[in-house]
């Protein structure tokens, strides 16, 4: 088994971090030899200097969190951040689409994206707070069928939202894992034993601001 | 003194929001005559056909919650709602760089933004949630002195956030109105009442998601 902290993508997306909260992040995910760090696209350009020679990666998060970008605006964020240095993509799934069984726009969106992507893994975030579980269930299937490569569960921004769920989580693996995806846990992660009741339930990442806490939990 | 109604953007901007919601907002705005409807850019096209004939204009929202979009990604974002026929853009102050005291980085996206709209109004959020009573001061004027139309309160994304304060629409409209701007308020707009006091307090457009209470509370 891996060690927990290659599971962790170290997240920072408020509105008011500052290029100092972002290298701060980046020094920590160096530090503790996490996966890589989560940010919004305006930081990725700075960061990837940062990061240079370290295996840290950058994830990234497009149409982002509301999934209301219109597809052409989503493809056109998505290329620049790849360009920029992005090396993962975390998208948000049309759930307004998904809610009126237009699975169609749903798949479009989906395949479009990875189109873009091209060897670099896309994450379909389902937004599971907003759905129920047998959208969940819909949700994972289409991911899996149209070319993503990992889903994961929240953006972190819903009003009263709780973010990762265990039975969410399990629930995803469950229906993704054959076809050969894996599964992110996001929102609300925040101590050790969060961290290993969700991988226990089946994700192979973490998306998580409280990293470093996580770790420090471990010993 | 202009009716209440023509102060209300009645807007939706929730991820799980469907076609058959916003069709029926587009509708509401017709039947109480408000000012108009703010949506999220991938439902412009759809709504623009609906609302034809009607005196209801389009308000979309642009590098939207989080203000996390590079630049380009913004300019592409408003140059296409404005194509699809988008009549007003409500865009996010890059308040980190404000918070850095980055205040070329603040003025350049305005100015950029509003490059693209041209004669089309564009407001600017401040995030006064996230911002002191100082920083929403020079907010305002790096606004009022950089070719915006408006001064914005609130996305109503913030966790934990009010959204619009008596105190913050005084302080903004003390600041932009000898420039010719104008204050929108908006976030947590809910009663008669509020838009009432809001107005007082020098608010000449209100975004609320309660546009039909609201006015029903007038009578």
């Amino acid at each position: 088994m891996k060690k927990l902290c290659n599971y962790i993508e170290h997240t920072i997306l408020k509105t008011d971090a500052t290029i100092a909260d972002i290298e701060k992040l980046a020094n920590d995910a160096i530090k503790h030899n996490f996966f890589g760090v989560c940010i919004n696209p305006n930081y990725i350009k700075p960061i990837k200097e940062l990061l240079e020679g370290s295996e840290v990666k950058i994830v990234t998060v497009v149409n982002f969190p509301l999934a209301s970008n219109t597809i052409e605006t989503t493809l056109f964020q998505t290329s620049q951040a790849l360009e920029f240095g992005a090396d993962e993509i975390d998208t948000v799934l049309n759930v307004a689409a998904l809610k009126n069984k237009d699975y169609k726009k749903v798949e479009y969106d989906i395949i479009k994206t990875k189109d873009v992507c091209k060897n670099n893994n896309l994450k379909v975030i389902l937004e599971t707070d907003l759905l129920t579980k047998d959208e969940i269930a819909i949700a994972s299937k289409i991911a899996a069928d149209n070319g993503a490569n990992f889903v994961k569960t929240s953006t972190g921004f819903v009003k009263g939202g709780v973010g990762a769920r265990i039975e969410d989580v399990k629930l995803m693996y469950e229906i993704v894992s054959p076809y050969g995806l894996e599964v992110k846990a996001s929102g609300g992660i925040k101590t050790y034993q969060d961290a290993i009741n969700l991988i226990n339930a089946g994700a192979s990442r973490l998306g998580t601001s409280s990293g470093v806490d996580i770790i420090l939990g471990e010993r």
